[in-house]
């Protein structure tokens, strides 16, 4: 089977001049590696609407799915949606559910500043979800996420299900060796064993252990293989515990 | 005076299947603004060969400096120095200066993963900087970096003095209006003052204020004249306090 891909578009100036710092992409890191999708990048851009129609312009022909995060508020610099529909050649049109919706929660007069959150790139669907409000607006794989790091998250957990695929699995191995010691049984292990995911990372200053050894693969019975081939490579006294 | 212009490639199938948060990038993020350094991209891409040597080329071109995070240990995915000498097509060498100092460190017998650490792209400088055991390596206008936080801040730091340009002044407005109330204030202050760098914050469930404005220049008094316009606008109840 096909790995399922996906990109990361976080799309704001806050982060890049570090006055915010970004935790959507290390959340959806972790909630797509659950859910069996490989994640192939995440790119940081300013609101910009070159930046943003090339970044989804190329994303989209690239991966399986594309999440945008953030610049789709009611001000100035929310303008992920007109970058979306550049890079897409659609034109803007206001959505009529949305625009209901936007009317009945604004408190006092409508204005123009709160009607362009029902502003979406023509051809796009709304993806409701348990729980939701608002739905996410979706077009074609691009699936247009707000940055606020609550909304984000409700709406990525509210349609998550779609998502799931086919998930890894993961063994660990501790080492008390550094890493140049350990690279030659690595790199046995990966030589027969060359469909396996492996990682190796290494932790200064910590009285356990020196460097992590992630497994994976979506095999079990390869990856119990290729786990049994890396320890019988490893001096003994070498390994602190495995996972 | 031309801005400067700054990239990070962060690399590393770690931080894309969420096993490793990246702290490098945000910390990048604030010490270029400090700088006054204007950061236009984070990309994190996989350790793979294609991948490093099109983002290498492509932002090579595209941006001032380019910063690289990871990828440059003694394992079998540490690939970062082929990856940038095929964006750019430079041969690998080994450094004589790097091979020495790798020798004199290696406890016991050298082997070809720790030799693999004085691997270069030919045509690379060494960057020393204050208490760097190790130096940096630099191909043009891009300098590569190991992954591990302390050793990325500590060879940075080192060095950083060199771009420092020209800083940002900023000032802040906390607002307890909601986003979409105060819009339309904000864009005419921006219409007046179209240089300025202008944030919306908005933050959920915070007792002490709704949104956050952060106005940005580096013409200090160009800044104070955008602020006292935007005060105006401001309705006086509206404002929580200011920076």
């Amino acid at each position: 089977m096909r790995d399922t891909s996906a990109a990361i578009i976080v799309i704001g100036n806050e982060i890049l001049s570090g006055k915010v710092t970004d935790t959507n992409a290390a959340f959806l890191c972790r909630e797509l590696r659950g859910l069996g999708v490989t994640l192939k990048r995440i790119l940081v851009i300013p609101d910009e609407l070159p930046a943003i129609a090339a970044a989804v312009r190329d994303y989209h022909r690239q991966f399986d799915i594309v999440f945008t995060s953030g610049g789709v508020g009611p001000t100035h610099d929310d303008i992920t949606m007109e970058g979306i529909a550049q890079g897409l050649g659609r034109k803007i049109v206001r959505d009529p559910w949305l625009e209901e919706k936007v009317r009945e929660y604004s408190p006092g007069t409508i204005n123009e500043a709160r009607l362009k959150m029902a502003e979406v790139p023509e051809g796009s669907e709304l993806v409701f979800g348990n729980d939701l409000t608002f739905p996410a607006v979706k077009l074609l794989n691009i699936y247009i996420l707000p940055g606020i790091p609550e909304l984000f998250r409700n709406k990525f957990l509210a349609f998550k299900s779609r998502f799931a695929v086919d998930p890894f699995h993961m063994r660990i191995v501790y080492t008390r060796s550094i890493e140049s010691s350990i690279a030659e049984c690595l790199n046995k292990t990966l030589a027969a064993f060359p469909d396996l995911l492996l990682g190796s990372y290494p932790k200064l200053n910590d009285p356990e252990y020196r460097v992590r050894v992630t497994l994976e693969s979506k095999d079990r019975e390869y990856l119990d293989r290729a786990f049994a081939h890396l320890m019988a490579q490893l001096p003994q006294s070498a390994v602190v515990r495995t996972e």
